[in-house]
């Protein structure tokens, strides 16, 4: 590269990939964004950034390679699927790995990527849509350190806080993992008490102000519930998320033999709230199930997607 | 009284009542303490209060009874029993009712005391010991504007945050109860991922560290999640609290065919403590239940009574 600036591929330009390439922006790469619908990629160009119609396009001639797609199909998809991006990022790039998985999936991608002499760091991220865009993000990492010296500049642009959790992959992933089983159970819970504070009664305004000065307060609980308070169940995160993750807990918990009732009460919850049509409505509508099994009225206004 | 000082009278001097009777006394109160071992009576007395052999003589001559007992059983006991305060109580003066119990046994034993022309403050507590005897603690209050009127030199004394939550017995109570539900499942589900967290292999520092930086934090979670790292498990709150206060939300649930899996999911853990032998061991013990269900080692130094 004639510029001399370090080459970052971005795959997946959702809500958290974009702001992720525009840290980089940001952050003096050179970035080429890839993403199913074109909408994103052309956003990108307009920006400054640079196409391309597949991972292997995007990974040609990259320094670090961004993957933020949903699972680890897809992240195995990006990487050895058709048009995948192993075959052309250049020895001694690195792919940093940012979708939700388990352990195991982690290890095994890593396992295969650097057979072929390019690095892989584990690197789950949180924080949301604001945070990656304004490159404060929180990333959870572990990998070789080589992996974490190739991706080091990258981090630098993305991350506000960087957790350096293991010298392979594997462990951040787990790290991840537990947070989201806390997540998903602290939202659950949330919607079990405020619905059924409903149900005694309570003025649910001052329950939320009464629980977020008080010891049963959580992060969770303090950042989902004015949805119920409000009734406006637009999605920031969907319901299909903690299906998701919690399903990936459960699928953890049964093959580590360790007992998980807790998250797999709440896995019940948010595949109630699914199989009832709010798979795409804001994670909180878990409030709604309760509200509907037990006969009790919630403020509601609308939990219809907003435009981006 | 010569001196013109409002009278309390404290019935229960644990670590929370003593605490409150301490705060009343810096207020300016003349405060007579009641206790059913003679020790704790012995210490006021050595602070400058008086002392007394029932509720019925504690509560004679005073403008405020303060009754911090563990349940409405013994809430009722206080007030109805033999030598209770409900007879010696003087018209006008107000029992401020502390014990975590349902609404309806609030409301039933408001009824029954301001039928004979006292007053009765649905006031349950919350902060710990420490906030207790610095006049710091929480107090989430309901009552009539009476009850609220004549409780009002002693809740400045004794809190430092008040909540006024309706205007008869019953609303405090049940906001105590939502937050007991929450603050339930919470060290549950701490106990959960922790002990999960070590099947996979973490450092549990780390987790600590990462987990309350992250959206996965709780306040019990920050709370109560250091006895597990340490593997001290000295109770500043036990096992046999939750047993009790998870009950009564399940008695609640029942009562109001309300669903509550995530609450009820979580009693069957605290019961489990208890079966193992660790009722008045701290509530993270639920973590050690987790591990001995799974064949987890976690870190263990001892779970022995502090001495006072």
């Amino acid at each position: 590269m004639s510029s001399g600036r370090q080459r970052a591929a971005v795959i997946g330009l959702g809500s958290m990939g974009y702001g992720m390439a525009q840290s980089l922006m940001r952050g003096q790469f050179e970035v080429v964004g890839c993403n199913i619908s074109p909408e994103a990629v052309e956003r990108l160009k307009e920006e400054g950034g640079l196409g391309a119609a597949s991972p292997a396009e995007a990974a040609e001639g990259a320094d670090v390679v961004v993957c933020v797609v949903v699972n680890a199909e897809q992240t195995e998809h990006v990487l050895f699927g058709p048009g995948g991006a192993a075959v052309t990022m250049r020895p001694g790039a690195v792919f940093m790995s940012a979708a939700t998985m388990d352990p195991e999936s982690s290890r095994s991608l890593a396992a295969r990527l650097e057979a072929t002499g390019r690095y892989y760091l584990d690197a789950p991220i949180s924080g949301g849509p604001a945070k990656a865009a304004s490159g404060q993000m929180t990333i959870m990492a572990s990998g070789t350190p080589q992996a974490f010296k190739a991706s080091d500049a990258a981090l630098n642009a993305m991350a506000g806080t960087i957790y350096r959790l293991g010298d392979a992959a594997g462990p951040a992933s787990a790290f991840k993992m537990i947070n989201q089983l806390l997540a998903g159970v602290h939202i659950a819970v949330a919607s079990e008490a405020m619905a059924f504070a409903a149900q005694q009664g309570l003025d649910l305004a001052k329950v939320y102000e009464v629980i977020t000065g008080s010891a049963g307060n959580s992060w969770m609980f303090e950042n989902r519930m004015p949805h119920v308070v409000s009734g406006d169940y637009h999605p920031l995160s969907a319901i299909e998320i903690f299906v998701k993750d919690l399903g990936i807990v459960q699928d953890m918990s049964r093959a580590a033999r360790f007992p998980t009732p807790l998250a797999g009460a709440a896995l019940q919850m948010y595949l109630a709230a699914a199989g009832a049509g709010m798979g795409k409505d804001a994670d909180a509508s878990v409030a709604r199930v309760y509200a509907n099994m037990a006969g009790v009225t919630l403020p509601f206004t609308n939990a219809t997607r907003k435009k981006k």
